[in-house]
């Protein structure tokens, strides 16, 4: 078994184990080594974005002091869902190795497909003008960074 | 002007002031009352995972004690990401105040637009069957708490 898969896999039986989340792990790895681990925390932290691929660009973030992870890829237990995509997006990761399947965490009580098919959000939009105050304060700035 | 927009893009400017990240502010309300209010701070913590939804999405799950924010509503100076979006459903917030659109980011050079309308990323999969395994413990699990 690949052993970066492997180490995720052991993630996701770690955070089941300790009642930390659901059965879920991933490794952020550069150059052939792990940069980060981690497994889904939504219950320990009571934090609904702590899934494991959240998790893991956090941790490996941190460690190389960088939002950019471009050269970095990330092997997860089961494909990510439409939050992590987007946190895997905005790290600039550009390969997803996974396992599972989002019809297969469905099959165990998780609500993946339903993100990615249905819309059940209700959208207002309100105050456009006063909104875009700080995107022009943002514009004018010399020293900004772009990400 | 709405109180708890005009708190939002008062986090919005206190984030590009103090160049903290891009100028977007999110508040948390539930029952009329602000729980939580942030700004992105994506450069501040090189975290790329965290825009304004995400950190006030954290810390109102945080003071709230639960990853179930399903009484509350977000007011976001911006329509979120996808990554954003994602973390509100799985809080369960289901109205999503907005101010600019991801059109108006995309004009001060963010991406929001690409992330909802372009596929970049490579997906490998590979091995299901160990990923898996995970799987079947958590639905093994009695004491499981399902979210």
């Amino acid at each position: 078994m690949n052993s970066f898969m492997l180490q995720a896999v052991n993630e996701a039986f770690c955070g089941v184990k300790q009642n930390h989340g659901g059965p879920f792990g991933a490794v952020v790895v550069k150059s052939g080594k792990i940069i980060a681990k981690a497994h889904n925390t939504v219950l320990r932290s009571n934090d609904p974005t702590a899934h494991a691929e959240v998790n893991a660009i956090r941790k490996a973030s941190k460690k190389l002091s960088t939002f950019d992870l471009s050269e970095c890829e990330i092997y997860t237990t089961c494909m990510p869902c439409p939050m992590c995509l987007g946190a895997i997006k905005w790290a600039n990761i550009k390969t997803v190795y996974y396992g599972a399947t989002s019809k297969d965490a469905d099959a165990i009580g998780f609500r993946d497909e339903d993100f990615y098919e249905k819309e059940f959000l209700e959208f207002k939009q309100m105050q456009r003008a006063e909104c875009l105050k700080p995107f022009e304060a943002w514009s004018a700035k010399e020293d900004k960074v772009t990400y």
